[in-house]
């Protein structure tokens, strides 16, 4: 679970899921909702995946706009953590 | 409320906040918090705050600490509105 992922493994990964990129060491995605309520909503959602998984990815709010970025910095990069919790994210 | 202020006016407002930062056009603090909980507690307060205020902070969120950054931005810079939303927020 927590070690790190090879390149490969990464893309592969990476392939499965809508419009996450790679950027250095983390995996990325900005989220655009209706306006700054629904991106709350979607906030409150994310924040219990990941306290439920012990495992918090930056979040950056502007105003209708989300931003999402994951990474496992005890690992120092991308582990099977990571590419969990973006999977459950976009089943929200 | 949403004429721009003078720098001679930004920096007596700055005074009575505390820990706030002047960056560029925008006041800017960090808040920190005993662990990601208490910080998405902060983080709904300050968002119903905001949404009276229809006026909205960027907000990011890294597991305990949480960072604001206010401006007007179709003012160009900083008014009324982003001082009095900082000093609602300082009362939380």
């Amino acid at each position: 679970m927590t070690s790190l992922l090879t390149e490969k493994q990464i893309k592969t990964k990476l392939h499965n899921l809508k419009n996450w990129k790679m950027v250095e060491n983390e995996v990325t995605k900005t989220f655009v909702f209706e306006d700054f309520v629904h991106a709350m909503g979607f906030v409150n959602s994310i924040a219990l995946l990941a306290e439920r998984a012990n495992h918090h990815p930056d979040i950056d709010i502007r105003w209708n706009k989300v931003t999402l970025t994951l990474s496992t910095h005890s690992a120092g990069g991308l582990t099977e953590k990571d590419f969990m919790l973006a999977k459950e994210i976009e089943k929200l």
